[in-house]
Order: structure tokens, then sequence, then C-alpha cells
């Protein structure tokens, strides 16, 4: 991996890398925050998930979270949301398929099935990387994501049981196979049949059984999305209830689905990563 | 006033606003961020001013300090850096000059001197429009900002005694008729007459007895300005040492010009504005 840029921030430094992702098969580009307690020692790792249209920029820019990563000795690492380049196949009118929509899923279907494994590279290939050349505690990860990369997120941990010692998420897409986005993503990227679509979605996933200690999700009241439908936390609860998988669903009356959102509340999400990784 | 967007965020509202501008004739935008306090009361009013390239947008989406006013009880209030439109002139080709360029000055040549009138709108029309308007404690105001806004920041402070509780800037452009920057901008806005740009420069100003009680600036020891002789704090600290003008001018090891560098200390300012609003 190479180190294109760094910029210190909050007494750390915020680094960018690009590296040839073995399961993307292109150059792929990740931002990585290291506090400042990372220069003489290693630090456990959340890993941040964006949401659509996003690349590893969105969250170093907009959310504040290094401040809190530099207070609670964590590191940040930030992967993009697909694959990129002029040979990975897109929908450049659609904001929500192709690249910037990697869904954290791995393709199957053509022209998708040759760059788009999201979900190897994400729980995968980049904490090995990572995990091999920087100062962290191997082993040691969290993982949260916004929208999009809330999902990620949550299948990411439900997925692989003890590979995170915790998990959040800012409005996630809950229920993927019930909501336009990822009727729109799945079809394209899975096939059409909708039983293989259930093994990346959180609420089915929970119905058959996958468990994970507890799940923190905060949800903005007046979120657009979350009013047309595309978010469904209703139906992760039901399932989380019937399962008895411990979740904590705050409402945050009057926020929406923005960074202003995220800026307010990463905070407390980044405390309640640090303490599961202490 | 008209207010076109407003967000929720640390529990305050992060609001958007235009106005047909008397000082800029033409419509201006801004934003204010008001903290939770201003629900059921008035509160002190904190002005940032961006630089270069920036519109109303950059700070508050980068800066992280809507969650430190919300924890002081004190509103932002953030305009744009010149007039907009397409009957405003400018230089697309360029930057540094026209609109996003304009350097919280009163333009005297044409073609600016129409609608380039950034000194009175930030120091007499804005003020005066936000506290009729919004629940700010009348007169009780800081400022700061950063690069060319740190310059505004400090030429409103040192022209208008009394007028701002407090000032402090980010990486400020000190020195102004010293620098390729300043001097670009003043030739076109204001003439060839050096002696008149001295009106809008700190450190002439300074030399020649304007006074205030206290300058507080952070400076990244790492930032391309600083080094490339744009910024000139060394000029401003020899002038304020002269004049006995009290100045904490913290070199800060290893920080470049960007937001990340705000982000870093903008939560030691506003502590610092909010104490002196107190």
């Amino acid at each position: 991996m190479k180190l294109v840029e760094s910029i210190k921030e909050s007494g750390g430094f915020l680094n960018r890398y690009t590296h040839e992702s073995a399961s993307c098969r292109c150059s792929m580009t990740f931002s990585v925050f290291l506090p400042p307690q990372a220069t003489d020692g290693r630090v456990p790792a959340l890993y941040w998930l964006s949401g659509l249209t996003c690349t590893d920029d969105n969250f170093r820019v907009k959310a504040g979270a290094q401040r809190y990563a530099a207070e609670h000795g964590i590191a940040l690492i930030i992967p993009d949301t697909s694959p990129r380049g002029a040979n990975v196949p897109d929908v450049p009118e659609r904001y929500d398929l192709g690249q910037g929509a990697g869904f954290y899923v791995n393709a199957t279907q053509e022209p998708w099935s040759t760059h788009y494994h999201l979900y190897d590279y994400v729980t995968a290939e980049l904490p090995a990387l990572v995990e091999q050349h920087l100062p962290l505690i191997p082993g040691v990860r969290s993982i949260s994501g916004h929208s999009m990369g809330g999902h990620g997120a949550l299948i990411c941990a439900l997925k692989n049981p003890g590979m995170y010692r915790s998990v959040s998420a800012f409005a996630p897409i809950c229920h993927p196979t019930e909501c336009g986005w990822g009727q729109g993503c799945f079809s394209a990227y899975l096939g059409d049949d909708k039983s293989l679509w259930e093994a990346y979605d959180a609420t089915c996933l929970i119905r058959v059984g996958a468990s994970i200690p507890e799940i923190f999700i905060d949800q903005g009241t007046a979120d657009e999305f979350l009013l047309e439908g595309q978010l469904l936390p209703e139906s992760l609860a039901a399932a989380c209830q019937q399962a008895e998988v411990p979740l904590t669903l705050r409402m945050q009356a009057g926020y929406d689905h923005s960074y202003h959102f995220i800026a307010t509340f990463i905070g407390e999400h980044i405390a309640w990563h640090a303490q599961a990784m202490a």
C-alpha cells in the first residue's frame, strides 16, 4: 500500500493510501486516521463504512470524528464505497447503482461480478492489509457506518461473529431486500433469486439466527429516507425483539439524514466503541 | 431575510438565509447556527469569515464548530466571502480574485466598486440584520476567520474598537499589502495608490496605532502558504511587539492550511470567545 497524503489533525495523522486490491481487481483508495497514541504503540481500529455516493473523503471531512478518535486512542479505517476506475462498470446517470454504491456485497452477476466484491474487501482484505502495515492491535476491531454503510456495518458484524467487538450505525438501511435502494442493487449484483439476497440483509440474517451481543443505532425522525421507506428500522427492531438480540435504537427527534446528524452523535458512538475495544 | 434551509445539529439549528444586500447590491447568502440556548433566550454571536474560494458552506460542514457553539451557547454567523451572481464581476479563471475572493474590503475601482463591499456588509449590514431578526444579544459579538477570513477578522476588529469582544484567527493573511494574494486583490479593488491599501492591512493598522485588548492566532508550521510568504505572521508579531498590542501567536507544529487544522483547534477558539462574551 502506498501513502499518498498525510495531514496532521488532532495530534494524529489523517492518511490516505492506495493499493491494488485482489478482491476488487482494481486500485482502491482508503483513509486512515492514526491517533497520537499510535506513535508509540498499537491501537484498536474502528472501521467506518460510508453511504451512497460517498468516497473515503466524506466521513473524514464532515463527521468531526478525528478529535474523538484522538481522545480515545483509536484508529479510524475508512474504505471507499465501491471499486473505481475507467475499467470498472458503472451507471453514471444513477447515484444508487455502480460506482459509489457497492452495497458491501460480493456481486455474482455480470458486469458487476469482476470488481464489485466489497464484502470480501471490507471483512478480509482490508483488515489483513492494515493490520500488517499499520500500528494496529491485530483483531481488535469495531465497525460503524451510515445509511448504505450502516447496512454494511450490520451485515459484516452479523456474518462474522467475534470479528468485531462492537457494531453501531447511523440511519442504516436495515432491510435492503424490502426497500428500493436495496432491491435495485441486489437484483443487479446478485440476480433475480431473492433468497440469495437475504445473506446480505441484517433483518433477514437476524430472523435466521445470526446474533451479536448488542446493536447500537441512531436514527433521525426527520430523515427523508426514513420517511420514504428506504431504511425500515422497525423491521430490524421487530426481528431483534423476536430473536432476543439486544438493540438500542435511538429515534433522534428532528434530525435528518445528513452528516450534521452524524456529527452530532459520532462522539457518543466512538466512546461506546472505544469502551468495547478497551 | 428568507430562511431557505434548516438542519438540526447538536441540539440547535443550522440555518441558511438569503437577503437582498444594500451594501453588495445583490442577493447574499449566509448561514447561522443557533444553539439550543437560543430557543428560550438571546445568545452572543461569533462571526466567522472564510477564506479564498469558500462560500458560507465550508465552515459549517468541515470545522466541527457547531458542537462547541452548542456547548457554550453561542450563535455562529457565517457570511459568504464575496457578492455572487451572473451580474457580479468575476475572473472565472482565477480563484484569488473576484467571486470567492472579496477580501473584506470596500472596492473603489471599476468593475468591482458596484458590488464588492464586503467590509460594510460584514461590519454593519449583516450584524444589524441578524440582531434584528434572530435571538441574539445586541452588540455582544466576537469574530474569527481563516486565511483571507483571518485577515478580515483582524481588520474588522482593529478598525472598530469596541465592536467585538474578542478576535482570533487561523492562519490569517497578516500583511496583505506585502503578499501576492493581497497585492492582487488590493490593486484590483482599491487601485494603484498603495497608501489606500494600508487601511485594510492588520500589520499596517497596528503600526499606525490601532489597538485591541488581545489577538489570538493559531498558525500551522507546515502550512504551504506560510512557507510561500502569503501569511507573514512575523510581520504582525513585530508590529504588535512594537505597539505593545498583546498577541498570542501559537505556531502549531506540523499543521497545514486545511480545515483539518481548523477542526483541531476550533474548540479552544470558541471556548475563548465564549468567555470573552460571557
